[in-house]
């Protein structure tokens, strides 16, 4: 990993500090909440950022299920209904099938409001030929999260972790780097050192959400390159 | 890297030899082709390719440029219009602007028949918010290429890869992944096999056709990734 001098001056000669994108904000303290946190993917995630030393909340639309998912978790995640996640969660995860994306997102603008928002939905499709990009009205997932809610900081992230990976106890790291979308560095950020609170993970900055579609969409040739190569494939950026 | 045990039997005892995805064609005596030959990742492509011990031929609409061209990429590398870059070929390589895709791959559909074609565009458009993804009514430049070229063996690669880092003499690795589509097993496994022969480099099978708009559009991303971390990034696939 390289790491930047922070305090380069750049080619004009201005010495004006630099920031080094590697450095990232403390997030130990911030509490973070999974909406759809009973599904493989919102599970998985989880169980990671529990192990890593967060203090998560999964959510569901029912809050017995998502006490029993908790349980399931361990590592004092607590499980309840969606709109109280959502309401004691300083980064709150949207991890909900592509089908409940909107009407979820939608019904919880209140609780949203201010709140980070990472989501992590991939808008795929299946047939008999594999998977494949669904394309939203809005373009992906995380522009129709970020329409649906104009008060809330939408990021997205995640898309490309294995939940075989993830649920796994015995894998103690998971080499791969976790792309990040978003309007607002400081936002981003946040995700990213969230994402690197997981052993093995990099968190790194990939664009606007207006980039996020190829991102999401990406996962349909995951899923071509898990068929042939008998793997849980992620993404690792080089040179950076 | 995994290897997989060619003949292993499967979970139902099928005792068939099961193919080793990593058990690729020798592609040693192919010749190479590359339209567009005269731009930055034409040419990275081209020199990598023929310094890997491949016979390549570059393409220009102008046949006096593609011989310049060809000269200052030295390794044996010839230079000849489009045309006869493509009838001289066994793999050609579409690496051409997205502006002039469509049209140059149309007028090369006589010479391109039959021939195993790579695309590796990438319909980009620029603002003073960085690159975005275009959306070819085809759903990608890839598909473009399919649909003018029927007679063709279309397939996609070569997308992620930083021209600087291809034209550096210096440069002895360039430890990323190839990721490689198509229709049909053999020819992508080719297309796979000379990725290969650039150093550090695997082909890497990621999907059929339709799932191309994602892979040629990430490299937006990777603009971003590049312009925050200084870096000339490109894709490694994980756990393969």
């Amino acid at each position: 990993m390289r790491r930047m001098n922070a305090a380069a001056s750049d080619a004009a000669g201005n010495t004006a500090p630099k920031k080094d994108p590697w450095d990232l904000p403390d997030v130990s303290g911030m509490t973070v909440g999974v909406l759809g946190g009973t599904g493989d993917q919102g599970r998985g995630l989880a169980y990671r950022l529990a192990r890593g030393g967060m203090a998560v909340t999964v959510g569901s639309r029912a809050a017995e299920r998502a006490r029993q998912a908790a349980e399931e978790i361990g590592h004092g995640v607590e499980g309840v209904d969606n709109a109280e996640c959502a309401r004691r969660s300083d980064i709150v995860i949207v991890a909900v099938p592509w089908e409940g994306h909107a009407k979820t997102v939608e019904s919880l603008r209140e609780e949203l409001r201010g709140k980070l928002v990472v989501d992590c939905v991939n808008p795929l499709g299946f047939d008999k030929k594999g998977a494949y990009a669904l394309v939203p009205e809005e373009g992906s997932a995380a522009e129709q999260a970020a329409a649906l809610l104009p008060e809330s900081r939408v990021t997205a992230a995640f898309h490309h972790l294995s939940a075989v990976l993830l649920s796994d106890p015995e894998v103690e790291e998971i080499a791969t780097d976790v792309m990040v979308l978003g309007e607002k560095r400081a936002d981003c950020e946040i995700v990213q050192a969230l994402a690197a609170r997981i052993p093995g993970m990099r968190g790194v900055f990939a664009g606007r959400l207006r980039n996020a579609h190829q991102v999401e969409s990406l996962v349909a040739n995951l899923i071509s390159v898990n068929r042939r190569y008998k793997a849980h494939a992620g993404v690792r950026l080089t040179d950076i």
